[in-house]
């Protein structure tokens, strides 16, 4: 194959690449980010680029416009190139990195769906469906009124309860009863304990009934689209969570919501669903008139924000919601836009910093149905921690710090293209990986902890994570503080060293000590130490990534056998999509809100002596780490034996 | 006292009174029609005029604006003449003419409130009501959600029930908590099987709560202002409906509906109630804010334009009205202008034409909980009649048409000024009395029944209405018509002949065998007799003029010992004003409209041949009408006599 140069702007970066790539594998060859976050299937229109000379190959889309075709933009992924081209990458399309940890979410949440193996459980009984009743028309003997008459025929088919119906809905009722011979179809939506009749349709429309799942992630909004009518997942998206640039913690948009309003962070969020769902309904045969149900996951304050609720009182002592327990709203009040009368629902939360996300985890992995000890740890900017089983259910919250999220860390970035998530010491060296195979260019959560328990396991930092500048020429000191080059100047991408610093080792030994306490605690006040955890189950996007061994290795999870690990993914979204599927699991879901005991940290005595013993490596007390105590003695044998 | 000129423009009419008159008592002296639904009190803002000339002493007034008194208005009833002036009445002011029926109907429904004995047979716990409470703050072991906290209170001050928020109400409620120090009022509202948290304030709020009730009736309009702390009237006001204009009676506006829409009757109904609370409102301390509920009742047909219901099954075979018991809404849904998040309720309906009129009927006369045998009738455009006890009840609707409403007669009028209200037949001649003392313009349905029965009495007609032209020279035929010269053109109004046509007397004859008709079939069909009721009760706003004696003449009544004949005012309105005021009486109001049946006349076989029976006066059986047979016998003796 003939190699062609295409030259991406306004950077002016140029690339060979074979004849027949794509301008989007041409762009991770440049480390030119274009967003996608598709996985370049053409469907999500992210990679929107602009050929400026040269002549591609562009498959037919329905994404771009005519004028935007006529201005020569393609989508990068569904553009082929066999000469030399000039593409300009507009600022939207470089947005904030390619996204491929968002790539590997979509894909990843696609094959989980057919695998949610918690729903069936719980009866397949959606809190929203659609009900087709063939009504017997009205004689003289028979004169009920047309609300009474479809009441008393969906109390027929569904199990008796209160219902109630909207004024517009019952504004159109007769002429739809009478357009439609009677014939049609209502859409039934759970609130609490009544049901509503959320809208009728004339004749037959009961096979067309769908519902959205959102979960909404401090960085990150995953949606899925799900058929209400057989409960298979039929799409997903995923995007960066817009409230980013209002603050990266949860806590820098509460302050930011206090000072300058609320408004700004719901559009923010409620832009992404949009954006979302139209994403999802464009390569759909799905209309947006029949989704008619969302049902929103996520921590306390993300849930307060999608609701326009105030979450002043979230940060402060003692750290008060404005609800956790979200009554349904419709969707449209909030600006989602899916069938303008559907219904929003929100995952109840157990308290102001345990939120939806745990209560939709613990429905999700079953803790709340099993009688064996089990561990539940939510990896993120925050750590929260479930520890229980079927009869009892205690949680917290850490502030992780958002260290494993890349951030705060002097040479951190999330884990887009480029970033260093793998890192191997063997005898020959250190051997990285990047994301997207790219030239280094920093280091996210993943490489962070590899790095870390590298440099531990190799002797290059003692237990307290103080680097030992004895043992490599590697380490040196920069103004007054000392850093480990994990990738020199003339290897990364912009020319300036990707270091460790004693600091970032500083900052992830905190993240990981504090769950580590927080774990310890809730076992300590429950008399219980980590050898009785029957289940441990690591949650969250980042659990995807994290190597067990590893962070048993760093302290950050406790030294049990492996076989009780398991990473079990993205339970917010998972649980959120039970609820939506089976009004059991959502009535559920509500009764481990209100049982599950919230437990404040900040109360407990002993939790900044416990926070201060974890943050050695892997903890002050060696016992507590037994498999990792004789790694250290066998490495280090190993390593006396080489300096002998 | 000197008399003095007004003149009435545009017409010219002019009138001398005494200096110090009131320019309404002029115009009612002088035949000018000027709306006043207050009574002349000053208070409803109606009557209007402009004084072009001359200068008159005007009590102040705040329903007249600044521009306004510059222009010389004045409200006619609180305005005295010492000197000649020139009045312009507004198109307005002119009105539906000068609404004596109103007043006096504004008058009693005052003079009725106090006297609301049914509610005391429920207890006094209103639908929507404001609980002050103050909330313990939130410390580290009660960190309960700032909507969950407010729950809570509740549920210890009131009886466990589902509970429901609005998304604006918890969106604000952080922060009132906050601005209060956690001491907030909550208005709570019945809806169905849920308590709705209608709105919360800073404070304690309790003490300012208020409903409104609303009679719709098909041609008046009464609003009453309630005290929902205490359960007293505070307040009430009046107005013909302005759908007249749409039809006289129902089906004719049903019509117009499908033609033209409903939305014109919606609008002119909920104009009329805007009007008459804002009137209230005017002279009272009430603030619109804090009037949280209103409660409606009248015709199915009406209640379903007041919240823009498809009327077009309610006339058509097999009669099916889209709901007989409407949801609670948000008053401001359909442009009612209380407190914004205020709700609003209807009566339920027993059928298409046995509306929430009689539901509420039932409520307020306690005949659902009565062991007597009894018949409700509530005489109007519709005669619907209610037969029964504690254990069954059974109703149904007959047309009565327009005539007891003075309409569809030849020289029918509404009561208002100049219509003959009364007519005594003695030995001197015909003794008419007229609303107003004006000079006779016409007849209303009053007078109508007083004269007819007069007529019968007096030998003028024979029992099948026939006007008998040998018995007086005041019998002339029209046209080839017969009719009875009530009053001679030199003596009335119009200077032509008021008088009562055979045509007029069928039409009469026709409306009161229909609700005879109607009642005896419902006996008849529970096998019983007239004989069997215990107790007679006669409502409406008819009902305040009729002549129980003449009625029963007539045979629109049965002949029935009068002790058991009670003439019970306004039942939809109280019956509503109950359910305002009593949970229990609303739920009550359910289940008699659940329970009554509606009988449909139509489908009952010898419906018919009763009417036609009826048509005679007081009916082809005289053995029915005993006491009237052995009057007939007196009379007819009496003129024998006189005649030999």
């Amino acid at each position: 194959m003939p190699a062609v140069r295409v030259t991406f702007h306004p950077d002016g970066t140029a690339v060979d690449v074979e004849s027949g790539s794509t301008l989007l594998d041409a762009a991770r060859k440049a480390g030119v980010m274009i967003a996608s976050i598709c996985g370049g299937d053409g469907i999500c229109g992210r990679c929107r680029v602009q050929v400026r000379s040269g002549t591609v190959d562009a498959a037919p889309t329905a994404l771009l416009t005519r004028d935007e075709i006529q201005d020569g933009y393609v989508l990068a992924c569904q553009t082929r190139v066999s000469e030399g081209v000039e593409v300009g990458v507009p600022a939207e399309a470089r947005g904030d990195g390619a996204q491929i940890l968002i790539d590997e979410d979509a894909r990843r949440f696609r094959a989980l769906a057919p695998a949610l193996g918690g729903v069936q459980e719980y009866p397949y009984d959606p809190i929203v469906r659609k009900l087709y009743v063939d009504l017997p028309p009205p004689t003289l003997h028979d004169h009920l009124g047309c609300q009474e008459r479809l009441y008393r025929e969906i109390r027929r088919h569904v199990e008796p309860a209160a219902m109630q119906m909207g004024l517009k809905v019952l504004q159109t009722l007769p002429r739809q009863h009478r357009d439609s011979e009677w014939k049609v179809t209502a859409t039934l939506g759970n609130r609490g304990e009544t049901t509503e009749v959320i809208q009728v349709e004339e004749g037959d429309r009961s096979g067309a009934c769908y519902g959205i799942v959102v979960d909404i992630g401090t960085s990150t909004v995953v949606v899925h689209l799900v058929d209400l009518t057989d409960s298979k997942t039929l799409d997903a998206e995923a995007c960066y969570n817009s409230q980013m640039p209002y603050g990266a913690e949860v806590t820098r948009r509460i302050i930011h919501a206090e000072r300058q309003g609320a408004e700004a962070l719901r559009d923010a969020v409620v832009g992404d669903i949009n954006d979302l769902v139209s994403a999802i309904v464009a390569r759909t045969d799905v209309e947006l008139h029949d989704i008619a149900a969302c049902f929103a996951s996520g921590n306390t304050t993300m849930l307060h924000f999608l609701l326009g609720l105030d979450t002043a009182s979230i940060r402060k002592s003692p750290y008060v919601p404005t609800t956790t327990c979200p009554p349904p709203v419709r969707a449209a009040e909030v600006g989602i836009r899916i069938n303008p009368r559907g219904l929003l629902y929100a995952m109840p939360s157990i308290g102001s910093w345990v939120g939806g996300d745990i209560t939709a985890g613990i429905l999700a992995t079953g803790l709340a149905d099993t009688d064996r000890l089990t561990m539940l740890i939510d990896v993120g900017t925050n750590g929260e921690i479930v520890l229980g089983n079927n009869d009892w259910m205690l949680s917290c919250a850490t502030s992780a710090g958002p260290a494993f999220e890349g951030s705060g860390v002097k040479c951190g970035m999330r884990a887009s293209s480029g970033a260093i998530e793998r890192v191997t010491f063997d005898d020959d060296g250190i051997h990285l990986e990047t994301i997207g195979d790219a030239k280094p260019l920093g280091i996210c959560g993943s490489g962070l902890i590899d790095a870390i328990a590298g440099l531990f396991e190799t002797g290059h930092i003692d237990r307290s994570g103080q680097l030992l500048p004895e043992r490599s020429g590697r380490i040196r000191e920069m103004d007054g503080l000392l850093e480990f080059v994990l990738v020199p100047a003339e290897e990364a991408a912009e020319e300036e060293a990707i270091v460790i610093t004693q600091a970032d080792i500083e900052n992830l030994l905190r993240a990981k000590a504090a769950i580590y306490a927080g774990a310890k605690i809730l076992l300590e006040s429950t008399e219980h130490s980590f050898a009785d955890i029957d289940q441990l189950l690591i949650a969250g996007g980042f659990g995807n990534y994290l190597d067990g061994r590893k962070a048993v290795l760093l302290g950050m999870i406790p030294d049990i056998p492996t076989e009780r690990i398991h990473f079990v993914g993205n339970t917010s979204l998972n649980g959120a999509k039970m609820a939506l599927l089976s009004r059991a699991a959502f009535e559920r879901s509500r009764e481990i809100a209100r049982s599950a005991t919230y437990y404040d940290l900040i109360t407990y005595p002993h939790y900044y002596e416990e926070f201060m013993s974890a943050k050695f490596l892997p903890h002050t007390d060696l016992e507590l780490f037994p498999t990792v105590g004789e790694s250290i003695a066998a490495s280090t044998a190993e390593r006396s034996g080489a300096n002998r």
